[in-house]
């Protein structure tokens, strides 16, 4: 089956990276379902970025999916921590970041899986980068490959053989300046998404924070002007 | 360090199975956490008795994680579906049951993961069975293994091996009237579960639907009395 006819579950965050799977995905023909989290981040405006992405770059749907991490008591996961800003990389390869979520792309790919069985596909994409982000376990392509390995052993069309899943990381060997030349070349509106930690009431980025850093330099890397609104530009 | 120390994650259904799953944790010293789902089940009064169970047991803590199925669009998953009554084990064997929930384990466990991964600790329970109720793809000893192997590459703890995950699997082998047996010598009150897909609304069990025919069988072939309040009792 061409993918002209298939159905893909796409993890959209509202950030740059997810943004650019979702024209990916969207430019190999596959109708694309969006799935984004409300697990209590600070930068909740992330998922009105995630719903303009996905409607400007059309997607077939758009689902937030709640999930309560407040009830595994780990308050101090999303709860006002300050945001550190202007360190260079190898301060942010230390330490917890606060948009942490526990077990995080498990999570997030284990109820991916489960619309996918809904939906009657196999296919899953997710945005995960080993090259500017090596920090997390479960953003390498071993972790990856288990957990594909693992779904192909859960559901019922997987293991009949009809629904195959196969987890797609196109991003996962390009560097952020790859990822922004690629998305730029297909169209993608860059300005609609929101990578900053700590955005101020009206949206704008902070500049400083570990995320606005690398975007900043993303763009510059790849020589493409960046859109996003800056609270102060440096 | 000796399980008299340690924390485990189990999950915990409201029924016959992972409350003896619980006792049996209790039993080995972990210190329990109970994790329960709220996904539009129709029988819902199972929260009720998993609570009821975690009190009675001495669990440490018990946490109900909303799942928002429904916005996945399967509807019919949790519907007013007519429960099947007074079916053989084969009958049973067929077909998806109303309880079912899309990729079920691989979602709750990731959840159980994720709360682990909170309370420093590997250890996770899950009451699956491989013997009286074999049709589930995610309830064979090869998917909880490729879950192992994937949740030892997805958190921090586990690839650094301070916190090695362990997925607990002990009624897997066991008959309903060993798991039954097991549990009454532990002093497990069965009078507090709920297995009926469609109890009244006193909470009465059916005693004709596929989980009250299974439960009935083990209590029958355990020597044990049933304690289980029965709109009708045949």
């Amino acid at each position: 089956m061409s993918a002209a006819h298939r159905r893909a579950v796409v993890l959209l965050s509202g950030g740059l990276d997810s943004a650019t799977v979702l024209a990916m995905v969207q430019r190999d023909g596959f109708e694309a379902y969006c799935l984004s989290f409300r697990y209590g981040q600070r930068h909740a405006i992330e998922l009105d970025a995630a719903e303009d992405v996905a409607r400007a770059l059309g997607a077939a749907r758009h689902v937030v999916q709640p999930i309560d991490l407040r009830a595994f008591g780990g308050s101090s996961l999303t709860a006002d921590i300050d945001v550190p800003k202007g360190r260079d990389e190898a301060a942010m390869a230390s330490g917890i970041p606060v948009t942490y979520v526990p077990a995080r792309n498990t999570v997030f790919l284990a109820l991916a899986l489960a619309w996918a069985e809904v939906l009657a596909t196999g296919d899953i994409f997710i945005g995960v980068n080993a090259r500017d982000y090596s920090g997390y376990p479960d953003c390498r392509p071993e972790y990856i490959r288990a957990f594909e390995t693992m779904a192909n052993l859960a559901t019922r069309g997987a293991v009949e053989g009809t629904l195959p899943v196969r987890i797609h990381t196109p991003l996962i060997a390009m560097t952020k300046a790859d990822i922004i030349r690629t998305g730029t070349a297909l169209g993608v509106d860059y300005a609609l998404t929101q990578s900053c930690y700590d955005p101020d009431p009206a949206g704008r980025a902070c500049g400083a924070c570990d995320s606005c850093t690398l975007r900043r330099k993303g763009f510059a890397e790849a020589g493409v002007p960046d859109p996003t609104f800056y609270q102060q530009r440096s």
